[in-house]
């Protein structure tokens, strides 16, 4: 047979497959409505084990492939079941509830120095704003809880102060909301004090991480590299001290405190970004949100995480991150981080999100909000 | 109808699907022939296109989860077909050739200082050696460049400096392979040297990290943070020069240098871990290998991920761990980063990654190793 011969047959067959797809989920429709009345749970894992045990018996070499396409099957008949029972009530009432415009206020906290690259990222999502700078992550909760701050501005991905996950779990734990979003590249320079003698700078200060990040360049010039608790705060003493030290900070930094750059980009790898989020109390949702943000849990296998993820690509929703953590003291299953490009105020989007915030443990809905490019 | 007249139904439609799919893989079966002859790629994004839009437009109200079940078809054809074909040479060879224990050798390039974390990983997983320490990931890879060191120890994940993404870009840029993996838990303590007068401490010495980690306990305590460029190194510095001063590090590094423990557990979070990855210049998969690590670029949309990892699940693999970096750049691209339990000398395993090898752009294969617990 040619292939075009075959591909007609795949056709014929496709024919035939597509109005029992149809019939299967008349038939999940028709499950939702006999639940509705008796308040069963949608999941009912011991049914699901035991077609895809009989799928993939009868299924001879094909066992692998068949079990891939029977997973989906009843994917699709949990989707359809949910949209009917319009899960989710708890989600549906905060978007209905949610203000479509970011809550006034200009008072921001932030982590990090002034001049840091933190700062960039507040300068971008709230222009003119003057942060109030916090050396922890808690500190940033805290100034939120007390009403100090209406925004806190944290770093979440490749960031210079702790890990992702501790930003994370403390927006858990507080219930707050992303309600912005950006990122900033990180650019170091290397900066001196004007007038300082360039052949006889012999010491490079800044802190550890950005050292680290020029490592390449540092140990091209043989000096030698002093760690300090920031790196703008490296730039301020090397303003207030003068002499022949040098500095690595941010362009913005070395200007604000009127150092001389001598290079710029001097990192190890071009594409070293730190993304912030702006977070808040209540929940806002602008109007020109475009991007969720959630986290759920699940066993490690994977077909649940892709059971889920096919929700997704079939509502028609994009990811743009995916990030696992294992769960302390669980030792099979993990927490996930995922962003996703969409607006909840688009019905079929709400649908996706209200069903799986009743079937995933521990699902938490972090924002929907407006990421600046 | 009752739900057991429903399900009834739904279980004579599958009876009906089951033999039309694997009709229509036998078909792919042919395809593959044909394709084998022609050496025409497995991938048609075209007439998936079509066929995908075809079922959609055909499925009325559930085109969302029609869309759902033909992805997953169209995952179950690419699989059949690659599988005829043995895709994936290069991998192949590469499994074929792989000594089954790790090379001999007992010079580890470290990444750290003595006392440090990575310390403590080396010696879980070379008990008894003594690691040559680098201030930097780049320094670990010119140890092995040179001849210098046999393995290298970099940490890999909520690591102290540096991001994943750095030791990952190394890895490929290098062309080097993780053979073996372990976990250490980051449990910092709070010490001080012996004859230290404890009510007269107004300053704690760490790696601006470890007191990022700490913030809550230092906050608490009402006494300065002064960072440190490393926490084994700051206890070093609290044991020579004695006085009424404190130092945050590891247990381990307090006692090597004898100081006395005030406190323990003092970091914020208590499911702090950092993973840690020995590093070779050839490839080596152990016997007991039971995780596997990959790097893949894929388009941003959800649908593409999940009909990879629906591949893995129906190939019974696990996921461990999955990350997605966006690529420099590239404004849709993103790379992923995952590990999976399996062993390669499995064939339905080797069968899976050697098809993706040739399917993904961008793929490499990173490892397959022991993991210790």
């Amino acid at each position: 047979m040619t292939l075009e011969e075959i591909r007609a047959r795949i056709d014929g067959i496709d024919r035939q497959l597509l109005p029992l797809l149809t019939e299967r989920m008349d038939c999940s429709r028709q499950v939702a409505e006999v639940k509705r009345g008796t308040g069963e749970s949608v999941f009912h894992p011991d049914r699901e084990r035991d077609i895809l045990k009989w799928a993939e018996a009868g299924a001879g070499e094909y066992a692998d492939e068949t079990r891939l396409v029977f997973a989906s099957l009843l994917d699709a008949s949990r989707a359809v079941q949910h949209r009917m029972l319009g899960s989710g009530k708890e989600i549906r009432d905060l978007v209905k509830a949610a203000p479509r415009s970011l809550p006034h206020g200009n008072r921001i906290a932030c982590q990090g120095a002034s001049g840091a690259y933190s700062h960039q990222a507040a300068l971008r999502l709230f222009p003119g704003c003057r942060p109030d700078f916090h050396k922890s992550f808690g500190g940033v909760f805290r100034a939120l809880e007390t009403g100090a701050a209406d925004f806190g501005l944290l770093p979440v991905e490749n960031s210079f102060a702790g890990s992702v996950s501790e930003v994370y779990d403390l927006i858990l734990k507080y219930r707050y909301f992303i309600v912005a979003a950006t990122t900033v590249r990180v650019r170091h320079c290397l900066a001196v004090p004007r007038g300082a003698d360039v052949a006889r700078v012999k010491e490079i200060y800044s802190h550890p991480q950005a050292l680290a990040q020029c490592s390449e360049f540092i140990s091209s010039r043989g000096v030698r590299a002093v760690p300090y608790s920031n790196t703008a705060a490296a730039a301020e003493m090397a303003a207030e001290k003068g002499g022949n030290l040098a500095v690595i900070c941010s362009e913005q930094a070395a200007e604000h405190f009127g150092l001389q750059i001598l290079s710029r980009d001097i990192q190890n790898s071009r594409n070293n970004r730190t993304r912030f989020v702006a977070i808040c109390r209540e929940p806002a949702i602008p109007e020109d949100a475009q991007k969720i943000s959630l986290c759920f849990s699940l066993p490690h296998t994977t077909g649940s995480l892709c059971g889920v993820l096919s929700r997704f690509a079939a509502g028609g929703l994009n990811l743009t991150k995916i990030e696992s953590r294992p769960i302390a003291d669980k030792n099979f299953e993990y927490d996930f981080y995922l962003d996703f490009t969409g607006n909840l105020r688009e019905p079929r989007t709400l649908a996706l999100i209200a069903a799986l915030h009743d079937e995933l443990p521990r699902f938490s809905f972090l924002g929907n909000y407006r990421e600046l490019a």
